[in-house]
C-alpha cells in the first residue's frame, strides 16, 4: 500500500474500530512526515518494505518521533528494526509468506505475525491464504497472534480467516478502493471493474519496466493490462527494448495511464464492486463476519463469562 | 486423484458420511470397472479429466452401467457429457477454476460447482481459494451449490469454506495421504514430510517430462523434488535433452523414485502430519469444523426448525 495508504485513510480505519497502517513502502521521509500529520494523532501504525528500509534505517527514528502504536515490516530481514522498535515501546508486526519466515520473525521478537497469501496484491511469494494461515498458526500461534492477509475483501473472508485460526485480517486491495486512499480514481475504477482473480497476474514484468527488480523470492501481483498481456512470456524481448519501454512506462505512471502502468492489486478485486468510504468498508466487513460467526463468538464469550 | 482414489477409498469416504469419488482421471475402462467393483455398490461418484474423456465418450456409458450418484467433470468443455449424464438421472458436478468457467458450466446444466483454488494439487489455474469461492458463490450460488477445493486438509479449512459461502469441500491431497488411497507409501510419506506450501510448485515441467502437456490454461501443482529443482527455469535445456530425460522420468515413475517422478499434491500438504484411515480423516474434519462453527450451525438449524 506504498503511497496509497496515507494518514487520512489510516486514521479513518482506526476511527471505524480497525487499526489503520500508513503504507510507508520503500521509505520517503517527507511523505512519511506528511502522512503522520494527516493522521492527526490517531492510534495508527506504519509499514515498510524491509529491504528498502534497511538502506535508510533512520526512518525508524522518524517513526518513533510520531509514536505509532506499531511498525510493520514486510519482505526481508527485519531483526535490527524489530529490536529498535521494541526498545521504543512500539509493537513490531512482521508480514511473512511462509511458515519458515514466520518462525524466524518470531525468534527475532515479532509481536504480531501477518501471514500473507499469494492472492494478495503487490509483492509476495507463493502460498495461498487458506493453507498458509493455519500452517503459520500451528507453527507460531501459541506465541503471537497471527493475522491473515491476501485475498480478503469482505466479511466472508474475515470469518474464514478467524475459522482458520487467525486473530484478525489485513485489508490491502479493499482499502485501495476506498475514497480516502491516495490512489488515482482510474486505478480504483479498474479494481472495481475486475471480475475474477485470473484478471490479475503475479510476476516481475512491472518491476522490470519500472527498474525496480526485487530480491528473490518476491514477485508482485497486479491487475492484467495491455502492457502485461503484451510482454508476459516475452521477457527476453522486453529486455531487448528496455530503454524505450522504461521511458514509456515511466511516462504512463506519471499520466495515470493504466493500460501501461500497473495497478497493484490482488485477487480480492473480484469481490470489490464499488469505491466506498473507509468507515463503511470496515463497518460492513465486521457486520458480515458477525452474521456468519456471531453465534460462535457469542458462545465463546459466554464460555469465558461462565468461567469467571 | 487419477489412479489414486480408487473404489475402496471412495466407499470408505461415503461410509464415513462424506461422498466418495473415484478418480477416473484420463479414463481407463479396465481400471474403472475394477474400481466400481471395489466400491461394492456404495453410493459414490466418479470424476474425469474432461478433455481426455472427450476422446473416449463411451466411458460415460460404462459409468452409467454402474449407477454412480454423480459424475464429476474437470478441465475442459463438458457440455455434451453433462447432457448425457443428466439424461441418465445422474448428477453432473463441474469443477471450475474461474468465475467465467462457473457461469459457463451452470449454463450447460451443471448441478453442483466445485470452485478449485490454485493451492490444489494436480492441474488447475491461478486463483486462490479464499477469493475464488465467494466470487463463484456470488456468480452462481443462487442456482447451484458451490463446493470449495484447493488447500483444504482439516476442519479449519472446512469451517473457512463454509464461512466463504461454500456448501461443502473437496479433499484431494488429504485423501491421498489416507491408508486406502492406491498411491505408493513413499509418495504418501513425502506429503506427510512437506512442511510448507512453498515446497510445492505449479508448472508444466512434469507434464513435459511425462510427454503429457495439457491444453492452456492448465498447469499442475506437485511437490518440489530433485527433478523440479534441477529443471525449473531451464525448460529450454530440458527440451534439448528431452528424449533421455523422458526415459529417465518414465523409469522413475515405474520404480516409485520420487526424487525424479512428481508426487501430485497441493499446498495443504503443509497441514498433513500422518497417513490415516479415510474414516478417521473424515470424522476428524467434521468434528473440528463443528467445534469452530457449531453454535452458528446450531443457530441456523434452530431458525429452520422454528420456521417449520
Amino acid at each position: 500500500m506504498d503511497l496509497v495508504a496515507g494518514g487520512r485513510l489510516a486514521a479513518e480505519v482506526t476511527d471505524a474500530g480497525g487499526f489503520g497502517i500508513i503504507g510507508g513502502g520503500y521509505g520517503d521521509e517527507m511523505w512519511l512526515r506528511e502522512q503522520f500529520a494527516a493522521a492527526h494523532g490517531a492510534r495508527i501504525g506504519v509499514g515498510f518494505i524491509t529491504w528498502s528500509l534497511s538502506r535508510q534505517p533512520r526512518l525508524i527514528d522518524v517513526c518513533i518521533e510520531h509514536s505509532p502504536a506499531a511498525i510493520m515490516f514486510s519482505f526481508g530481514d527485519a531483526s535490527k528494526h524489530i529490536e529498535r522498535t521494541k526498545r521504543a515501546g512500539i509493537l513490531a508486526i512482521c508480514q511473512v509468506q511462509t511458515v519458515a519466515m514466520a518462525r524466524e520473525a518470531v525468534s527475532q521478537g515479532a509481536d504480531i505475525i501477518v501471514a500473507q497469501g499469494a492472492e494478495g496484491g503487490g509483492h509476495g511469494v507463493a502460498c495461498g491464504t487458506i493453507s498458509l494461515v493455519p500452517a503459520v498458526v500451528d507453527a507460531v500461534g501459541e506465541k503471537v497472534p497471527v493475522v491473515a492477509a491476501g485475498g480478503i475483501a469482505d466479511g466472508r473472508g474475515f470469518a474464514a480467516s478467524l475459522a482458520l485460526g487467525a486473530s484478525g485480517i489485513v485489508l490491502g486491495t479493499r482499502m485501495y478502493a476506498s475514497e480516502e486512499a491516495i490512489g488515482h480514481d482510474d486505478a480504483k475504477r479498474r479494481i472495481v471493474e475486475c471480475t475474477g482473480g485470473e484478471q490479475t497476474i503475479r510476476g516481475i514484468l512491472f518491476d522490470i519496466a519500472r527498474d525496480n527488480v526485487w530480491p528473490a523470492p518476491y514477485t508482485g501481483r497486479v491487475l492484467r493490462n495491455e502492457f502485461s498481456e503484451k510482454w508476459v512470456g516475452r521477457e527476453r524481448e522486453l529486455f531487448r527494448h528496455l530503454h524505450a519501454e522504461r521511458t514509456k512506462y515511466s511516462s504512463a505512471r506519471e499520466n495515470h495511464d493504466y493500460d501501461t502502468a500497473a495497478v497493484i492489486a490482488g485477487e480480492s478485486a473480484a469481490l470489490i464492486h464499488e469505491v466506498s468510504p473507509a468507515k463503511l468498508i470496515v463497518g460492513n466487513i465486521v457486520r458480515e463476519m458477525d452474521a456468519i460467526l456471531g453465534y460462535s463468538l457469542y458462545a465463546k464469550n459466554r464460555t469465558v463469562t461462565s468461567t469467571a
